[in-house]
């Protein structure tokens, strides 16, 4: 097996497991056991990773930044809203 | 301001995220809310990163992805634990 693999399929994991969460939330409207703290960091970084990709005109840190970043933030705006 | 400064705001960001998400979870308990899904792919793709990081011999891929590793494991046993 080609090392780059492990590559695309943990871009691929991290990337996809957020749309799990955003499903339960938009769902349930469950927000309490979530730590606005850790997605209020963590869309920030990811902001900062998109930056960072554009720069290096880097398309697989921009698409995969890009689409995790649009779902940590509706899971952030969904616990500021619900609480 | 060095472009390289987004990647290592990005890299902290995201890593220093998980903490008040497993200090919330250990503190209260509470795993409710939380995606078990989202954190089987997540950490079973931060492995995957872990592992292209020690292939890469790339110091900043092994230790940010073995930090979060750590804790996205924590919130899994954790959510496995209390539902």
């Amino acid at each position: 097996m080609e090392p780059q693999w492990f590559g695309f399929a943990a871009a691929s994991l991290t990337t996809v497991s957020f749309l799990p969460q955003v499903w339960r939330t938009l769902r349930t409207r469950d927000t309490k056991s979530i730590s606005l703290w850790m997605y209020a960091l963590f869309t920030l970084g990811v902001a900062c990773w998109l930056v960072y990709g554009i720069y290096l005109s880097n398309w697989p840190m921009i698409l995969a930044n890009g689409a995790t970043g649009v779902m940590a933030m509706l899971v952030l705006i969904m616990k500021i809203r619900y609480g």
